[in-house]
């Protein structure tokens, strides 16, 4: 998740992922460990029909988001919704959740009933079960985290090393908005408040996981690789390409951008919004790889679950990303946004 | 766990809990869910071999540690113990285990490497794969969540609730040791400054989970009921019998009380060796209810994985816990230590 602030010297989320990979252990059930959207794990008996998916989302306050910004009903869903957002990358169906929260003080009771309530009611919506938690008090600040377990039919999980040259690179819904309503949000608008880009805030502050999109395309095998828009696209696209181990085109004119955007940055002129859509964390689209010639199969799946989907360019070679442009290339740097932590 | 300040106004953890067990779905793949050890879950295929099981454990710094009372490493193997014991508490087999940590910034980066080197050598020595998490800054605490999937075989999942009257009452290890070690290190004493006690430090500082004992006993169906001893053993039991709906009675002088308590409280008579037994936290030993009849079994698996079981007491009816010292009864309250949170 993209934060707030920034800070320095601490490793990157990146390093501490690489240094855990060198850690773990090999496990002949675990067929996807560390470093995905979520682990694929064989089922129990190691003869089932369906693998298990986990994974987890850690939020803390003043890093991720500010007990001010939003109804606590927000923030509990919120904390679910970005782990949903996890298995349908994985082309999953998110099953059971635990949820562990550490509450200051300053936290009244209706507020913690109210984030409890807003997670509790989008794991009804999605069908998932909350099995379990841990509470604690905390002497700061207020941390929730959420883990989720699903499944998927067995061999079908859905990781981010699959795409193949030619493949063709797709995004559902559009993009930009998440950024534009966390910037409004830093300036002090909040939703109800009747201000203007109401969309964008929302799209910020409730986050709805394309559960029925990742889920549709891994059951189909029609995405190649597939990953959630959590640290942007540019950004998100590199953890697709390394783990693919191959390069890509993107062309400008093709990438969805949000209403909300156009409609923002047709009166601020220095904000870009084909920089707002490379650059946005925490859209939670999905964005994945497809050969050339499913392409008439995504569209019958996008129509059929009315969600958006936009070629925006293609699988290459080599190991670049770069952006078209009215016939011009520019590299795109892998240096996105990261997690400085 | 126990928390190392008092605080107050805040709903306790067992308000949260009852709260979250009325929000939660039904769900007909969930056998066990909130309030036990770890949920309990039917496998994806519903005609599984091995039911799943699930936990999650937050640990918070200034609540339930100070990084400065014990190396690093050992830190992130305790984030992963007190996981472990809630498996072994349902007789089950930990097998995959994700963290999530919030780190502040005054961390170096070899703790935070010296965290991740304790988690993984005790997942290694338990045969357990880290398949995922999540890592973010933190603005103040450091703060550390480990969330363990397991398996037992299906339907021999031991939870808190099947203890029957005539029970017979049985505990491993012994008791009191983990709190003398918290008073010590409160006191100012650490690891390997030569004092005294430092089995009692070590006990608080580095819980050895009883997952040999708890597998044998859910695998061999000897245990009715089993939690394991995070709160004290008073409170603890108060849960098994809550959930079993029974009383128990148990013996003062049956109760095993670790060496070093005896050791310390012979120089300081104003502490009792009882008291510190029936309500230390976070021994991480194993409390579990059996038929009278497997008494002889029982001793054979204490003997065969040379892990002491005393028996304490016997389940009664009626809805009391009360503790005999020479032939006198009184009650234990059900208010031992508990989470205000």
């Amino acid at each position: 998740m993209r934060r707030l602030g920034s800070q320095k010297k601490m490793p990157t989320e990146s390093q501490i992922i690489s240094r855990l990979k060198d850690l773990a252990r090999v496990d002949k059930r675990v067929l996807v460990g560390i470093g995905d959207d979520a682990a694929v794990i064989k089922s129990p008996d190691g003869s089932g029909e369906r693998d298990l998916l986990a994974c987890c989302d850690l939020m803390v306050e003043g890093v991720h988001f500010r007990s001010h910004w939003a109804p606590p009903r927000l923030l509990g869903a919120r904390a679910l919704a970005v782990n949903l957002s996890d298995i349908a990358a994985m082309g999953g169906v998110p099953r059971f959740a635990m949820v562990s929260v550490a509450l200051p003080h300053k936290l009244s009771a209706e507020f913690i009933d109210d984030v409890f309530r807003g997670l509790f009611d989008l794991a009804e919506a999605s069908g998932v079960s909350i099995v379990g938690g841990d509470t604690s008090s905390s002497l700061d600040s207020f941390f929730i985290d959420v883990s989720v377990i699903g499944d998927c039919a067995s061999g079908k999980a859905v990781t981010r090393g699959g795409a193949k040259i030619g493949d063709s690179i797709c995004v559902s819904g559009s993009l930009g908005s998440s950024a534009l309503g966390l910037a409004l949000l830093e300036e002090g608008r909040r939703l109800g408040d009747g201000s203007d880009f109401q969309d964008a805030l929302l799209k910020h502050l409730k986050p709805e996981p394309r559960l029925s999109l990742g889920r549709a395309l891994g059951e189909a095998g029609l995405a190649t690789a597939m990953i959630d828009i959590s640290d942007g696209l540019s950004t998100d696209l590199w953890h697709l390409l390394d783990e693919s181990k191959c390069g890509a085109v993107i062309h400008a004119n093709a990438i969805p951008i949000a209403d909300c955007v156009h409609r923002y940055t047709s009166s601020a002129p220095t904000a870009s919004p084909l920089q707002l859509a490379l650059n946005s964390g925490e859209e939670y689209e999905l964005l994945f790889t497809a050969t050339a010639e499913d392409a008439a199969k995504i569209e019958l799946v996008s129509k059929a679950l009315v969600v958006p989907i936009t070629r925006i360019g293609e699988v290459v070679g080599g190991g670049e990303l770069q952006l078209e442009t009215g016939g011009r290339l520019e590299s795109l740097p892998r240096s996105g946004y990261e997690h400085v932590i």
